[in-house]
């Protein structure tokens, strides 16, 4: 009953968006402050990076949202807002700022920043800015996500319909992901919208399951940004009976979310710094979960295996390099390994030795765009998926770049 | 009283050493097969790469050494001997061609491999090179040195005299790291010699302490390879009274094994692969050592600091971001971070916030050869050091290069 919708953000119903250039970027065509916003108030729940070093925004975010409840996300790009002295201070201002302008509580919004580390953030070209964000207000997803994007090289946006109690759901999301002009980190960032009832609690609970395998499985260059934030905003307007427990309503919610994440999980991988390929890295036959999720991780993540696919390489003795140290307990005697794509499918590994292959066809497929990994364990049932994209010379440029 | 010296693994007494081209890979400008003899049966040591696939010669020399014994070094490059269904006959193969040459017990010999992974390895090349690597065994620290490069760019060799029990004692090594010409591992393989008498006991005791501040803190690209090995002989013809337990004889050894293994480091990180600068990270005011050697290697291993390395960029919020999510115990608002090189030392971070500096200075300071990042947790006493490179276009183009 799921069914892919155009809208991003503002397909859920009560959702309104815009994004405009405020000035924190010289780039004039650079809109750089992205508001969301729900005509009511809504369950709200969020998940952060794991960095002890945190953006100042995230705090400000959490605190406000500590009562399951926000109406509005605002974000700028071109400056992280964090390891500044006074980032706590400018954080509240914006939230304060855009809280008045809406005419709502400033405790209801989510902030967000991305940009360069440890330079102060004027708060003048915001509030400059706050005037014209929310009078644009309107069906403007795709300019929110323009506002967020950083190195980008292209808008990630989705949204699902579902029915729930038997009415009609829809779950939006925009992401960034991957870089910056003036880059500094992979920095990720995702708000979801939806109109489906929710009881806050029963939001975390979605989210926080669902994270786990969408984008805790995504690797672009194995460093945590200090401001990865995935926000959720639900609103209640499908109309359905709230969600307040797990059951049937709960569960196409969350496929429903879920749709949503991965789709913008695949979107950020492909749209890594410098990268030429999405690799999807499909483990199964592990022992248990965990152990399937660190292999898939550790082999997405090796560089080795990066500039391998970078080069359209078989060279399938890094990915069991990679599985042997990843820390998963394997009995790498019993480890296939596979390379698919819509050229189609070629094994080099069996059994933790290499098998004859046509280094032709695997040349072929390899030359793809997106490019499965297919890794069997043979120690049990438990499968996981992770993402990642290669490494390339474009990544060292972009990152090897001077920040002024 | 540790002095440099010249010799590498032939400035101990009764060490020869030599190195051939014997048709393992194409180039035939290209030496491939090293061997390191001593003229007595020796003391022997080993650490080996903790990944669970481990090549079939690291097996074979585990099980030879297990008697604390050993007589002769043989290493091949151009194929790792590892994912090949007859790897551990071909590598005990290996150590009976060369034993017989030279009149010595098989099971006396370290045998070591690098190259692609998972091509079966013909034992042909290597028989036919044998008695010419035997005849020409002389003063050849540098031949041998050269028998196992592979995408290296320089030799990596060193000796260092000591003095223990009132005797003269020197320790040697040679090393190969970070590249193959047809590149698969970053694998680092280092043999060490020395004349000092000491128990095969104390001397896996000192090299298993040395390695985890040495070997265990250098990163070129965080992919453990499978064929990474140290291993020591110590013949004693020193004449020093054998050390058999801790004391000023141990420790005056130690200091010379750390000095010869820290040297090496140096250069196996200077010269990973695509390295334009070796980066020398020195954590001190860590809670304890642990905590300090985890900040060190996190920074060393950030992708996203190595390419603002490339680029002699000064951001140090990479280092902070790097700092965050290693897993230390570190209270991040009273980091200090500052660069350092002959050009001069510029702080640019201080209670966790940046201050103001010159770009220019820093730029300087950073478009030098041998860069320091000097962290400071302001936690305790404890200080690390952990070594590694820059992220280049060609750490790319060298892993992204087609095996054949």
């Amino acid at each position: 009953m799921l069914k892919q919708i155009q809208g991003g953000v503002c397909a859920a119903k009560g959702f309104t968006a815009n994004g405009v250039h405020c000035g924190i970027r010289k780039n004039k065509t650079k809109r750089d402050l992205a508001l969301i916003y729900s005509e009511v108030p809504a369950s709200a729940a969020a998940v952060y990076t794991q960095n002890l070093v945190k953006g100042a925004p995230l705090t400000v975010t959490k605190n406000n949202i500590a009562d399951g409840k926000a109406q509005a996300v605002i974000c700028n790009s071109g400056n992280a807002n964090t390891c500044n002295a006074n980032g706590m201070e400018i954080a509240e201002q914006t939230c304060e700022l855009i809280a008045k302008e809406l005419g709502m509580k400033a405790t209801d919004v989510v902030v967000a920043s991305t940009g360069v580390i440890g330079q102060p953030l004027d708060i003048t070209p915001i509030a400059n800015g706050i005037p014209e964000l929310v009078k644009g207000l309107g069906d403007h997803s795709n300019l929110a996500c323009e506002g967020i994007m950083t190195t980008d090289t292209r808008k990630k946006e989705i949204a699902f319909e579902c029915t729930v109690d038997g009415k009609t759901c829809r779950v939006g999301g925009i992401a960034k992901g991957s870089g910056m002009i003036h880059p500094n980190m992979a920095t990720m960032l995702v708000f979801v919208t939806t109109d489906c009832a929710i009881s806050s609690e029963m939001l975390a609970k979605a989210l926080s399951a669902d994270v786990k395998d969408s984008f805790n499985m995504i690797s672009v260059d194995g460093d945590t940004s200090t401001n990865d934030m995935v926000s959720v905003l639900a609103n209640g307007m499908a109309g359905n009976k709230e969600i307040t427990s797990e059951g049937d309503d709960f569960d196409a919610f969350c496929a429903a979310l879920n749709a949503a994440t991965t789709y913008l999980c695949r979107e950020i991988a492909g749209d890594g710094e410098g990268a030429t390929k999405l690799l999807e890295c499909k483990v199964c036959g592990g022992k248990d979960e965990q152990n399937a999720k660190i292999v898939a991780k550790s082999v997405i993540c090796s560089s080795l295996f990066k500039a391998a696919m970078f080069g359209a390489d078989a060279n399938w003795g890094r990915v069991l390099c990679a599985i042997g140290y990843s820390g998963a307990d394997v009995d790498v005697n019993k480890v296939g390994v596979a390379f698919r794509s819509v050229k189609g499918t070629v094994v080099v590994c069996e059994n933790g030795a290499g098998v004859p292959f046509s280094e032709e066809k695997a040349k072929e497929i390899l030359l793809e765009k997106e490019i499965e990994v297919l890794i069997t364990l043979g120690d049990g049932e438990a499968k996981a998926t992770a993402w990642g994209c290669d490494l390339t010379y474009d990544y060292v440029k972009i990152n090897g770049d001077y920040r002024t």
